[in-house]
């Protein structure tokens, strides 16, 4: 059985879907066709439009906007316009990697661009892209400032170019056998870090503007980027096919820049680094062939490498957290999410 | 010999393209490559990042732009942001659009997905619209109020939605053989319009915020909208490919839905309905095909009834400027621009 969710997904989660079904609703736009391509992305649709229980997403990056901006003395429902852009850019980046990486599936449902072809997909999200900053031009009319508002518009934007630079270094880096752990690191603090980062800041500095306590979530959000992506690459190798959709070595087969294999490739020595990078320098590997890289990874304690290092950045979150001027409940529900991140397997 | 530029786009040519290479330089980014990529899409450099002069676009929108803004009294300077952003945006779409068409070439160069394969053009793409965005913010710093600059996002927001809507609307009615005249001018109203009204009206936005002057600015706008994507629909079809790099014919050989074959399907009758019909309903067409489409075309008077509704759209726009409260040197650049819009031949 899958990992429950921690209950601070289900405080929020009504509150945010409710939001993001306002914002892809159907109301006099032009295009129909189009919304009901992207509500089919968001879970609640077949392709024909009928509706259908297909699994949401956990929705984290919402759910860490309206968190902090509640947990910093904020009124949760002025965080929600960011709270959904940041989930709709979020959806949107996953549209196009699809497209770029020619999956076709995501959470065991056809992708957008399987159902109805790339132009059509790619549009639609670009499409969900705007959805996300029309949805933030509502901070205005929920009483924040424009001043605020102008500066929320700006904090997503530069988390969206870090999120979208993070993805060009990952296409940069396909084929290379000599990335860095730091070069890893500096990829995935943009490519996933910049966006859930983005989430506690600008939901605390929706909720408050004090510096200081902008500053903490900041920091407390980019240790949990750390962690989710790091937690997502272990899935990738080691999860379990049932509740990833991915069967065990997906990451491998695919030649994905993650950290297990950033990892053996900088550190085995002698015969297995050899091996290793006859077989990554090859063409598409073999089943034998991720056997074999399974057991270097087993050899060399990759996974135990990347469980230590999630766990650093677990500290990490947690010193921060016990910095922070918030009350009893907030601390417990960011202590258990910390936790779930850490050990989540879907 | 391709007609000559109107001196409107000399005047701000140096400003334009000063500010554009401001935001493409290459300062601390991390993703270098990607913004190289960006140097060449706006034909400043080769793909290996040596500077060419390959020839650069004529920059209709940022001319309009900085335009309209001096034409209602404002300070050019304040809409250099608004101006470089819309020209990003229409950049981006480009990128977008040659993936999604599989067009190799544009202004005789290869195409960004034809060169770096299409991943890194799509997130290429995806990072020039930030770029754009960023760009914007510069709105504030220039010296425009909160309140102003918000608006100026949210002008272009929604502009960009609808062009985006109308590229959608544009892939729909892909296949089909019965698009009205009305749904053709509703789709290029978003699709091109969108974007070139928003250039107007932005710029008097910035310019000076009386309603009435904005709002002539944006019929105005409008109705260049319509003569430069008729224009552009008469030279799919019978421009010179010296001058536009397409053969005769090479958007009824591409299927497109422009103004020419709407009409066509729209207006014959008898056999040469049938035969259009036919044809299109078909595989990809013969050059023998494209050439009786051709014909068909000349009988039915296709190019006489483009040409008389771009000049509708050039007296609605030649109108709206007779009541426009703008000096006599604006008055001039602006006729010459409608007919140069009119009868471009690139």
């Amino acid at each position: 059985m899958p990992t429950a969710l921690p209950k601070i997904f289900l405080k929020y989660r009504s509150l945010i879907d409710k939001a993001l079904r306002t914002e892809l609703s159907e109301n006099s736009n032009p295009a129909p066709n189009v919304y009901q391509m992207l509500r089919y992305n968001m879970g609640w649709v077949d392709p024909s439009g009928i509706a259908s229980d297909g699994k949401e997403g956990k929705a984290l990056r919402p759910t860490l906007c309206l968190f902090a901006c509640e947990a910093v003395g904020g009124i949760s429902r002025q965080a929600i316009p960011t709270a959904v852009a940041l989930e709709l850019i979020h959806c949107f980046s996953l549209i196009h990697d699809d497209i770029q990486d020619k999956d076709e599936f995501r959470h065991h449902r056809p992708t957008l661009w399987t159902v109805w072809g790339v132009p059509k997909a790619l549009t639609a999200g670009n499409i969900l892209r705007i959805v996300a900053d029309m949805a933030l031009e509502k901070l205005h009319r929920e009483g924040v400032a424009s001043e605020i508002s102008l500066q929320g518009v700006q904090m997503l934007t530069d988390a969206y170019l870090s999120m979208i630079e993070g993805q060009y270094l990952d296409l940069f880096y396909e084929g290379k056998n000599d990335i860095s752990i730091s070069q890893y690191l500096d990829m995935i603090s943009r490519k996933t870090g910049a966006l859930i980062r983005c989430s506690t800041t600008i939901g605390a500095f929706i909720g408050n503007q004090d510096e200081q306590a902008v500053a903490s979530m900041a920091k407390f959000g980019m240790s949990l980027g750390y962690i989710f992506q790091i937690r997502d690459d272990i899935l990738g190798v080691w999860g379990d096919e049932k509740n990833t959709g991915k069967p065990v070595g997906a990451d491998i087969k695919r030649k994905k820049n993650s950290l297990p294999i950033v990892y053996a490739m900088s550190t085995t020595q002698g015969v297995d680094r050899q091996t290793l990078h006859d077989i990554y320098g090859g063409d598409d590997l073999s089943n034998d062939q991720v056997s074999i890289v399974l057991e270097i990874m087993a050899r060399s304690k990759v996974l135990e490498y990347a469980k230590s290092l999630a766990d650093l950045h677990a500290q990490e979150a947690l010193n921060e957290l016990s910095l922070m001027d918030i009350d009893l409940e907030a601390r417990s529900e960011a202590r258990e999410l910390i936790h779930f991140l850490l050990e989540r397997d879907h």
